[in-house]
């Protein structure tokens, strides 16, 4: 019974990716999912992240949380536009769905955005069953969390564009084989780029922002 | 719709959960369900806890993933009963359910059994919601996750009866303030009892053996 009642579920909100899809693509603008588990560093890569790309790519921020706005105020410091979605008022979501996302891409004004980055809930299962009408997926994978995870969560893995392995500064102090953390996604994924980085030390930043101004490129011609 | 779904699947997961509690009871186990998310060290804890407990309390494991049996492989050199269940052929299910628990339950074989540790999926937010008829539940967040989870994930904090802080071996190379962690948890769930630990090297294991020896004499007079 549960089975069926998600593939309503997805069904419905596939239909509404796909109306966002339409909405990103009139207003010209990339839009990137970032998935992870909680606590691998997105909020703090998306501050380096900001901080680098602004004003040249006029970017905006999409954060969702359960609760608190935390997030959205560590982000706002680098004077992005930035909005916080809650999902403890829709049922505490374990993901941002994509009815929630359109709404709030309405509101932060995409005719103004090159780049729109949605900072997803923190969770390596839900999410990645979701399609929000995003252009391409991100997942990140802090050092701390193990070398098994790509093959423990595969689907997560499988339907991200790109990976981020964050957290390098700390190898020295963890048992963390890098090698085979991206040997295993490459398994449940052949082919996927992998940026390694610190987002704490700035360490290995700069492939990834080059990636986004591609895409933005690619996509706005701007 | 998706919220009245929701409600519907959790109505049913409870009456099931009720079975379980009674059968649990009807079998004389002690039975805890550890929750975390993905990476926070939860199988390198157990191990630890097998090893110290084994073979004065007999103990069996029930571990939940997406995907692999990579965690039983892990457990089983301690030599507890365990029984890994996979939830992809359900769906990729994000959490333990009670009717899973109740069928592995029965398979692992409850009646030599003092303690039951049910490791369920690694996922800060899904499985709080879902009872599995446990007599505690125990969150183990880890230091590199950052202080602010249990003010973002506030039902994981407010549903469990102990929350371990774990990799504390990591603390001089991290900006974690510990305190801080514990007073989050403790601001969604007053009183709530923390152990702070390594898993890693065993500093601060024992008041967590003793309370577990304690829940599992107060339940099975052994």
């Amino acid at each position: 019974m549960e089975i069926n009642i998600q593939k309503r579920v997805l069904e419905a909100n596939e239909t509404q990716a796909d109306i966002n899809r339409n909405f990103f693509k009139e207003q010209n603008v990339f839009v990137l999912n970032m998935m992870s588990s909680p606590g691998s560093g997105k909020t703090q890569l998306l501050c380096r992240t900001l901080t680098t790309l602004l004003p040249g790519v006029r970017t905006g921020v999409i954060v969702g949380d359960v609760c608190t706005r935390n997030d959205a105020d560590r982000l706002e410091v680098t004077r992005a536009k930035v909005i916080q979605i809650n999902t403890d008022q829709f049922g505490g979501d374990c993901h941002l769905a994509a009815p929630l996302i359109l709404d709030s891409a309405k509101e932060i004004g995409c005719e103004d955005l090159d780049l729109l980055i949605v900072e997803n809930i923190g969770n390596l299962v839900c999410p990645a069953e979701f399609d929000i009408g995003e252009d391409e997926k991100a997942v990140v994978l802090s050092v701390t969390e193990g070398e098994d995870k790509p093959l423990k969560y595969p689907l997560m893995f499988r339907v991200a564009d790109i990976a981020i392995l964050n957290k390098i500064d700390l190898l020295p102090y963890l048992d963390f084989d890098a090698k085979l953390a991206v040997d295993n996604m490459k398994q449940v994924h052949p082919g996927l780029p992998v940026f390694e980085m610190s987002a704490k030390t700035g360490e290995g930043l700069d492939p990834w922002i080059e990636w986004l101004k591609i895409k933005v490129f690619e996509k706005t011609g701007r």
